[in-house]
């Protein structure tokens, strides 16, 4: 193992714990698109280590599948790797039970039929439906959504329209830059009577004056880079009104190394002053977006083949203000998009 | 509401959503003790807020019963407030399936029969058995247990029998002060075969060289001040090897505020440069103790009653080290055990 590793270390840039984790992964599922949230690592590391284990001739191919070879099963003895079977079965692993929230995720599913399909100009990708209502179900368990007036900053997840079925919320604030979203919640709002306020707006130009100080809590999920995550979580807290106010966001490990999430974290706790009250590792599933296989470099076999799984997870994060924080709400400069840990990257590089 | 809370905060440092928190609590329990962590409030505010609140005619006490009055269901609507009820049943909201766990968890449960009790004078206080093969659960999950060398940073929970009669690790270092428990883990030790290296060692000092960059993975349950928490986690990062080798511990919403929170996260992510993985709230519950209602000062009637439930938790939290983490080993400095959030802090004060 320790051989392999120095070997492997010359080509990826990858540590011990982490080719482990790839190893364990294998010998819990041969779906190459499945062993990627098993593994931890990130989308582009992840295909890098298949090219250089299947170079070792560890792995092969075969469509989309990923075989351990007779050299790879010598170097990988299962019992030296993790389990991955310890999640709970019935909540698989996010601690919230569904069942007092059935009727709504049933009415949310009906009403968002026939939704927009991502895009990738926008950099779109949504939840499942059951996501989008353990969301909501983990910010009630917090306090964070009867009565209370809500923000949510981008919604391909239609989170407005899942809130707007529940009647829980006392006000709910949407802003969207796609016309196609925006038009598809006005709709829902008008035939169900939901009472969200939809605003066309680009979140890397500032909150609009009226919407600062206002809101209890906010949700997003935001773009990855470092400095998109800085302008989107930097609005969220512009926009809530006091010290208790809490805010939720999706956070990959897809697309973002534990060192952009360290980075990330300390613009929270330094810049911002605000405190992490909860980290819930993959909480949340999205559903597979039809652009996938046009935006990366499919270069290995299983990459030519569609996802049959849900393989795409982010992490759940709640902050929450505390005295001494701080709002941000400049404008948002530079590629706020795309950074080298997108799963775009390759095929960027490759045209440019 | 805004009234209510407007001539509290004249003498309470309570914020809007934590009143709400508190209100949501009574709603769901009348028993005090459950109250506590259902409110996610720090004790003694919770203290403080409860005598306020008792004053101003809301709340009324009977024997351990925290009941409210007619005024205070006049102000607090059951429809206003959370739904504290969405924890998933199976696992309580930990996420973690205990099922492959149960032989071990009888083991545990029998081997650890007779061990001494927590003592005031190393602010002791441990683990029920479900909760410490949870957080065996949750690490193997994430590829920290197999194979690995463990260390264990003050052990009331005696975690290092878990982990021997687990025989998933590679090495288990326990260091521990209190010679009850060091002879209690010895003597399992020899009697069981456990392969456990007990050193006895006051965490206030430095870890001797030997143990310094030799593990893959460090539990500890660290003293909630800001300085024993950095001198506690500062020690776990210094006994670990590389890169992706990580740390769990446990840290209360009971003796530690936001603020705290806020501000070891700081010590984390800037001082010492890693990452935080992961927050799970309330993962951990622990054992009542008996020096409690002798430790703090009982000057509303339900404290002068034993708590009948497990009201005293903790959330579990999982660092991991990434490029440019520093670590810690100085000799811990002034007051390491008690602060003005600690629980035994009011009796402390008295004395003076």
């Amino acid at each position: 193992m320790k051989e392999l590793l120095s070997k492997f270390q010359q080509s990826v840039d990858i540590n011990e714990r982490q080719l482990e984790r790839l190893f364990s992964a294998f010998l819990s599922t041969d779906d190459f698109w499945q062993a990627i949230p098993l593994s931890q690592l990130p989308f582009n590391l992840f295909v890098e280590a298949c090219r250089e284990l299947h170079k070792a001739g560890i792995i092969s191919f075969e469509e989309d599948k990923v075989l351990l070879t007779e050299k790879g099963k010598s170097y990988i003895k299962p019992e030296l790797f993790s389990s991955l079977n310890s999640l709970c079965p019935s909540c698989s692993g996010t601690g919230i039970d569904l069942k007092p929230w059935e009727k709504l995720l049933s009415e949310f599913k009906e009403t968002t039929k026939g939704r927009p399909e991502p895009l990738l100009e926008y950099d779109q990708g949504y939840l499942t439906p059951e996501s989008t209502i353990s969301r909501i179900a983990f910010a009630d368990s917090k306090g964070d959504v009867r009565g209370k007036s809500i923000i949510i900053l981008g919604d391909d997840d239609l989170l407005s329209i899942a809130f707007g079925l529940s009647r829980l919320p006392k006000r709910i604030v949407v802003l969207e830059l796609d016309d196609r979203l925006v038009n598809f919640i006005e709709k829902a709002n008008e035939e169900k009577g939901l009472g969200i306020e939809v605003r066309k707006h680009d979140l890397r130009h500032p909150l609009p004056d009226d919407l600062l100080s206002q809101f209890d809590t906010f949700f997003t999920d935001p773009v990855e880079t470092l400095q998109g995550l800085e302008v989107f979580i930097g609005r969220g807290i512009a926009s809530l009104r006091d010290i208790g106010c809490a805010g939720y966001f999706g956070l990959t490990k897809a697309e973002s190394s534990l060192n952009k999430w360290r980075d990330f974290q300390r613009i929270l706790v330094e810049k911002f002053g605000v405190v992490i009250t909860d980290i819930l590792s993959d909480f949340s599933s999205y559903e597979n977006w039809d652009y996938l296989l046009d935006s990366i470099v499919r270069d290995l076999p299983p990459l030519q083949h569609k996802p049959k799984v849900l393989w795409y997870k982010s992490s759940l994060y709640r902050i929450e203000l505390v005295p001494g924080y701080r709002s941000f709400n400049e404008e948002g400069k530079g590629e706020l998009y795309v950074d080298e840990e997108s799963i775009v990257w390759r095929r960027r590089e490759k045209r440019c």
